[in-house]
């Protein structure tokens, strides 16, 4: 169980890789937990859907730009740094949608909502095999 | 008017239901009333589009593992015990996306956010006809 | 930096058109920033896409009734009044995705959950050019 912490809202300067400005802003603002909600518009976004099957993540590239619709994730710890995880829904021209795992993408605007979770114990990510680093579940319920 | 109360943030043991999981861990905690995100991947997935000429949910089942991409709901309460209303978007190993009502969904990796939501009057689902069960609305604005 | 303010959760009545609600809801309860999320059901509704060469948003409409199944975005002030900022994916009948910037939508059913944000500096939306109204940033990560 945990509690707010801090409230950052704001927008990502233009040009900046989304996951690596979102890891960047939480290393420096000592975030290890949050959750993160996002809108606005990328380019050249790749998405990710993960193969059980072979343990890795399908990569597919969308050049251009692309309404950013719901992005949606945490940040947590890995390798002992803040790490976001991500997923996102984005529209093309035509609001046709594509979903799944961000891989990357620029910005061009990117309005993000970020709530710092506080209290113990952290969340860690920790490689169980393939493609996936995921929090300890505590199956008590 | 309410306010936040506890926060939650955890990864659902595989295998669960996603809804029966979040009902059961809400009752619980003693969770009455929370907003709920949710990203991951998802197994033989139903989602429903309400059709208000026959006041009936519309179900079509997706069999296969599909990214969890926007997992977006509310817990209150219906019949006395929290109930979880839940939309969500999932992507395909194509990234194509389905969006609708969640009905059921087996979990592969489920990363929530639960945000308790304290106050009064309590939020609770009525039964309205057809397939609805909706919150009263206080229409002042 | 910013902390939490005051929850708001609840059905926005049937009828309405769903930003000009929340903007008179957010006037009403003296609410400059905030972020929403929704979900529910929607009439009639107009998704943009923002078109960077024309600087203008195109917009396509949506006849009859949709799920919304992500709704994303944010309150902030324009002209001294607050002002809705919301992406959307609804789906269709068949549960196909439809993802833009929300121009406008009629609310069958919708249950929002705001996050009012205080502290300051309060977050203004400044015309940039072409159809984009803008917050500052402060690239300080």
């Amino acid at each position: 169980m945990y509690s707010v912490g801090r409230i950052f809202m704001f927008r990502i300067p233009q040009g900046n890789e989304l996951l690596d400005y979102l890891n960047r802003f939480a290393d420096t603002e000592g975030i290890s937990m949050a959750w993160v909600n996002a809108i606005g518009s990328l380019e050249d976004v790749e998405l990710a859907y993960y193969d059980r099957e072979s343990g890795k993540y399908i990569v597919k590239k969308y050049p251009g730009t692309y309404e950013l619709v719901a992005g949606t994730g945490n940040i947590s710890l890995r390798d002992n740094k803040p790490f976001t995880h991500m997923h996102v829904v984005i529209g093309d021209r035509e609001n046709k949608a594509y979903a799944g795992h961000l891989v990357k993408a620029n910005v061009y605007v990117a309005e993000v909502f970020i709530v710092e979770i506080t209290g113990e114990p952290k969340l860690v990510r920790e490689h169980v095999g393939g493609g996936l680093w995921l929090w300890k579940t505590t199956p008590k319920h």
